[in-house]
């Protein structure tokens, strides 16, 4: 029987970015450094921009009542103004869970044994967002050098299936054919087709019901090649139903609390993984910027993959 | 008099950039071509990242009732749940305007005459949001070469006072100090030190009620060099108590209804504009993704430059 | 084929309650008197009182796009305050449409042929709300003396089916079977055992399929018994799927909008109906007051039945 | 030094209402029995109704950060919409805290020592709401007889100060000079005038700053004549600043917590205070019900007064 604690100790990334006295709260996002950055921009050639955000509205795979789609209302249309001269003017409100539609969670999303990443008390995240974490400490990225590992692809089908488990050999057989190579620093993005069923369909409960993801070996893989950031195209980044009887979301315990690993969620490839077959080249800059809510557990989230 | 309207009609991008019969909805951003792209990449050399973007919080400069701070309330702590093994999350909600602090203006923001830009008519917002002009149009922007150009330090103040016009003439100068060349499809950032002076005294009902900024004759000088989008540190880009009697926000509704221009807004420049102070370069690799608002009036925003 | 519009106008009220030349807003509800109220509080003889309302949370019938149930947020929990002395305090938000479990419409809620109630524009309703005919013009109702009729009881069912329709004999032979008489001034409370079912199976997709309801017929029986306001334990008061092909709503169309008659919804009368099978009175004291939400189109609502 | 402690103590009512080892979770409202109920009724003479609700809109006193007014957002206005016929209709969004405008608190909703009304722990309150001594628990109440007691109107001013402390002797003497005999089981209205300074001034930031109020003798007054709830036309019924140094809002807790007694707080009492002087009738009968938000710390209510 698989025992996450084990693995979670083994790659754990604890200590390792805190300085002078001072204990880190971004995790492997620290591996986006300056000198990796600039040498990402040189994956910018034709200066072609992707778009991986998915569109934000009543018509997303959240259904509630878990989580919902965002709720855009408008409050004004221009409409019944008032103001002197012509000037004319429309607003709106939206009301949503942050981890709605495209996303990147914050470190202090997941946790266990009451112990966040890097050890802060599971008492850092209170009624008021997570005193530490949080996803405002991630403002400066997440932006770097981006892979597509599209193992939907590699295995010759539209998408995978719920439950389907991703292994590092996948990754690396993937990788090969792709004729990628992963560097360290890099941000992975893991295409399973699990978005391009959800497009085909529109079947949000199944979207929500289960998915293809990483299995849990795969946190091995990651830490081996010490990755900056990793993202998918289904909703949970690991796979579900989950490979631990009696473990919930083992890979995100793993990954986001033992080694601090920003993980995105609900992301399109689609565009992206064509030009990239059609081209032969699945790395390019990715700028994935999150919105910086202080205190967030999350941020919605465009990412820009610039080839 | 200045007439708004004659200025509008003559730097109008109206028909500029419709294909096949197909109306364009993004103005400006089709200025941010994949060669400037490309070359706006040659801009990263150290790789030093800078976000522009404000915190989302209570503490921000809009206390309503005309739009509010976001407002972030926590679904999740953790505490109490009862789950299967040892997983523990925690999540939450946002409930704000869309322009509520850093934002992007969607190009259905602003408009007169029951036009929007390019001809759409006023009817295309509707309570469901903008059926034309909408954010999500902006999806693969906003993104090139970015060029601050610091107004305020230009005139050697921390920040300028409200009603202060900015002039084309204050550009230039500004720019030749500076070094900066300005390209066309840049992305231009106006520091009018407001930001500042709002870190300094936490004044929000001051940080409102006025500002320095941007005059109308900038419009033809932002048209003369074919700007892709403007920015500042201040809650409108221009001026205000703007320079015509009894019209507001007259530059708005040249920049955003006559030339398709998008707007950014409540943005800080502190860290960066010191960085460009000693370096003695201005200009960057600017990547600001809306987030994918479906019909949106507006986006947050974290944008990053990137030197 | 019933034309509705022939209905509305036979039964029509517009102009009924103008005073002064000032155009009445709040329709039937006028019907609700001091000496008629003075005489509804004979109805309270025991003391005792029911509560109509429906939980208001995640597990109500409501589960979007087009509706949602309310969601609370819990802001504070008392956990980390840092007050003088002992003081601690909870609070929380809520998010939900005003028509969200158990509801009063606004008269300005539903409309035809671009009038609403007493020949107000359909301009009325802003996206700021209704500047006529909004649920605040009720701010003293809705009270008076309120009559169950059982027409779940009186057919020998735990619940009628969707569409099945409930006609004026109907009425009358449940009020004859149940002893009751109806007076002018009443609020009148269907019960087609509609909340039993969802009590029952949980089935919130069923529960907003389809219902039993009022039938077109009706509409005459309301006018002729002057009934002040109508009230059920549907989600619509009306039968649904309608009577007549290709328009929705007919019953809304003619009693809020031609009649000005104020609908109650998503109630629940399981405690106070078998009370009323037990002591054979099936008249009470009823005060049902909104909230006054200004230029709100409906209101939560937890009417107090008291015998 | 007064200490609150030792009046709570004094004052308690834990166990009071305690019933085959089932713990109380209501308080003082259990004194709204059947027969008072009953016996309230009699108060209902001319059948005029006097709504105590203030109007929830962003022109009330609760301007942020600590809490907001309602913001109301209209979903649907009728225009552009497609169905199959004539109907349209209208609907809205609510977004506010529940403890917004006129409301009910929740007896969880202030709390000292970790410990909640009747002994329940403070650990009953989380991010999900209460599980105990939610608002939802007072569902069948608030309506029983209410007696307004106008100090205000007794002191001969308009309004009282911010401060000023309001006694027992100031309660008998006004109940005296008014002919008002109050009864056990009653629900109490103290009338300050903070809500007439409020609509003569609008000055909402001044509203919340302080408030004239009960001070903390009148808790033995409160519990001595078995009053079933207390409400004010000021923000939080007791005087502000207290009279307790580094003790906040010491009446709250020994009412709510020690006590168990339900407040209601932002009332308007204008129309039924200029009513009272005018026939020399203060009692009347009071039906407040409060919307069963499950697990709720508080309500919005429009309480109605029938004389």
């Amino acid at each position: 029987m698989t025992d996450f604690r084990e693995i979670g100790k083994r790659l754990s990334n604890w200590g390792r970015w805190d300085r002078d006295g001072v204990k880190d709260e971004r995790g492997t996002t620290n591996l986006l450094t300056p000198d990796r950055i600039a040498q990402a921009a040189q994956e910018i050639v034709r200066g072609q921009v992707f778009d991986l955000g998915i569109p934000f509205g009543s018509d997303g795979p959240q259904r509630g009542p878990f989580r919902t789609n965002p709720k855009l209302l408008v409050s004004e249309t221009g409409e019944g103004q008032r103001f002197p001269g012509a000037f004319r003017y429309a607003d709106d409100y939206v009301f949503m869970p942050l981890q709605s539609a495209s996303q990147w969670d914050a470190l202090a999303h997941v946790y266990y044994d009451d112990l966040l990443y890097n050890g802060f008390p599971a008492s850092s995240i209170t009624p008021h967002g997570a005193t530490h974490c949080a996803i405002d400490k991630q403002a400066k990225g997440i932006t770097g050098r981006g892979v597509l590992i599209d193992v939907a692809r590699h295995r010759g089908v539209d998408w995978m299936m719920p439950g389907e488990v991703i292994t590092p050999e996948d990754l690396d057989a993937a990788c090969e054919k792709q004729g990628t190579t992963v560097l360290p620093g890099d941000i992975v993005a893991v295409r399973t087709g699990w978005r391009k069923k959800f497009l085909d369909d529109g079947d949000a409960a199944a979207f929500m019901a289960g998915e293809p993801g990483l299995g849990l070996a795969c946190c091995d893989w990651l830490h081996r090649h010490d990755i900056a950031a990793v993202c998918s195209d289904n909703w949970g980044v690991e796979v579900s139903p989950g490979e631990i009887d009696g473990e919930m979301m083992p890979v995100h315990m793993v990954l986001i609390r033992d080694m601090g690993m920003t993980l995105g969620e609900i992301l399109d490839f689609e565009e992206l993984a064509d030009d990239c077959a059609r081209d032969g080249r699945y790395s390019f800059f990715l700028s994935a910027p999150p919105i910086k809510f202080r205190r967030g557990l999350g941020s919605p989230t465009n990412p820009l993959a610039i080839k």
